[in-house]
């Protein structure tokens, strides 16, 4: 279905800096606007929209739409798609392009002049999209709600000797059952040393006796990602394992806490980041607090140092802390949250309470 | 290793066209001159080279390198990589950017007239790329080699009652028990409707009598891709299907056969598909004859009628002619072949003549 209401959303924001014109090549973004959903490789497909109200869609023939609810531009793979754009975008103005179009189009666009200028347009859209709407945050609860029911049925599958890529074949046949369409990302899934690399690709390591075990999971629900991780013990751990564990708890609660609007993401970041530095674990809090999330598991904007922009009620995304002590121990724990009017509210409600299978 | 011979043989290329400089940011790309092999996502990755001799890396520090053979240019998360080009590049020139780098890293060096124009600068990597070195055609010939082998394990496995996935599954073990490092594309295996539809997604169908089985499976092997096609029957075909796979054994023998340097890819798509017109299948024969293949399976340079470039010694393709009668019988034959000095040789010789399981 054509969204209207997002389509006015950009271009109210384009209005704010006076950027009368935008292409956008992004697939989910053209998604996200218009409800058709193309994905054709490194051909050029892209959306037109301007300040006065004209809005098409630029696409190959090999990719056919029934009754399309916008005007199509089509091209076939014997003409150039670029050139179809002079026909389309006001020349005498400038325009903005997505940030991950291909330079090759770019080119082409400025040697056939279909622009006097061209500047970064995804920002117009970014913004946009980081903010959801009540249906998105519906789907969003929806997807993580089958997230958590997951969790509390995988956690009992995790037994000593089975190997990372068994669970994973464990998750896979939950989330089927579930009714989930998919894996949102790769999960990662971590036994012992493993753990302790947030970045760990799940192999035949075997669980042993004392070892944390990663669980960072996610599906897809109606289109919308889940991602959610908590870390179990598969029997009673050491004593600095108990105390990381407690640490990265507080720093993901605390930093829950903080989430309002007005806040920066930024802000967010530095509760999670302060307490583990607090506690002594600084050093090994290796990556950002989180990111925001949606129609990709990774949308634009992080939780982290460097991002300063204010949180607004309606965004969605995670507070992962963890801390990884190389060659022995790791945890984290994340959630994702919605930005409320006053405060958030936790898209999951599985415990993170620390867990010891035997 | 650093391939100063492959940088000569673009920079040669730039210089019969007046480029003096180039900027690579295609990951392949850069592995294939220097050895280093780095996959960062969307942060900035290239590697600049010039008439002059001067070659060096733009990295971020996020991903170090041990005694690089080459100079770096480094930069972190809170700087901007185009900026760090202001003292590489030559502003005064031209310069060509690769034909997949980020619109908006092109438009941040316009924005800071980090060079005096902009071309795509592809080309004179891909066309170099296309015809392999000695060393190269060695590693290709092990993987397809190896691909064979994999495909004589495969085809007794092939049995009525088994699902397409299933067939995968033995595959999977078949190129792990032969050092194989992997797929090198998701393998197309088809059954019966299913072999009719060349971009089928295997799924949980299962085998019946009669029925073709189409087995398109490439692996990777010291980096380099196998990939191959292979059409079988469940049980004994009706006349039509004997018919097709005849024509489209002939397509393929009538192709390679056509294969020497001073022809056009163009000319060998016309000689497959000529064949099976004349056969009265034209409409049913429905993508391209090949690819070029390397270090990706799929690299730039089609076997179309619209790619009108000449065969050169040492240049890599598959030849792979179908017919796909829908919702009844898919028939492909594909092997790999290198361009010789005075015509061919095919990289698989595994057996085409018709198979049938009982």
């Amino acid at each position: 279905m054509f969204r209207k209401d997002r389509l006015e959303r950009i271009l109210s924001a384009m209005k704010e800096d006076k950027l009368s014109q935008l292409l956008i090549t992004d697939s989910q973004s053209i998604y996200y606007i218009t409800g058709i959903n193309i994905h054709n490789g490194n051909r050029f497909y892209g959306l037109y929209i301007n300040e006065n109200g004209k809005c098409c869609l630029i696409n190959n023939a090999l990719f056919p739409l029934h009754n399309p609810e916008i005007d199509v531009v089509w091209y076939n793979d014997t003409e150039s798609a670029v050139k179809k754009l002079s026909g389309v975008v006001d020349a005498s103005k400038s325009i903005g392009v997505d940030k991950f179009m291909s330079a090759h189009f770019l080119i082409e666009m400025m040697n056939l002049k279909i622009a006097s200028a061209y500047i970064n347009g995804s920002p117009y859209v970014d913004y946009v999209r980081m903010v959801k709407d009540a249906e998105e945050i519906e789907k969003m609860q929806a997807a993580s709600t089958l997230n958590d029911k997951a969790m509390g049925m995988l956690i009992p599958k995790v037994k000593i000797g089975m190997t990372e890529l068994e669970c994973i074949d464990e998750l896979t046949k939950i989330y089927a059952e579930l009714g989930g369409e998919g894996f949102s990302f790769d999960p990662i899934i971590g036994f012992g040393a493993n753990a302790a690399n947030p970045h760990h690709s799940s192999n035949d390591t075997k669980l042993k006796e004392g070892e944390s075990v990663i669980l960072d999971i996610g599906c897809v629900k109606n289109g919308y990602c889940s991602d959610m991780t908590r870390t179990i013990f598969s029997s009673e751990p050491d004593a600095e394992s108990k105390k990381v564990f407690n640490i990265v708890k507080e720093a993901n609660e605390k930093a829950i806490a903080a989430v309002k609007p007005g806040v920066k993401f930024s802000e967010i970041d530095g509760v999670a980041r302060g307490h583990i530095e607090a506690a002594g674990y600084g050093k090994s809090f290796t990556h950002r607090t989180g990111h925001c999330i949606g129609q990709s598991v990774h949308e634009f904007g992080d939780v982290s140092a460097i991002h300063h922009a204010t949180l607004k009620e309606g965004m969605i995304f995670s507070i992962e802390p963890g801390i990884y002590l190389t060659g022995k121990v790791g945890v984290r724990i994340e959630d994702l949250v919605v930005v409320t009017a006053d405060g958030c509210k936790s898209l999951n409600s599985y415990s993170k309470e620390i867990f010891i299978k035997k």
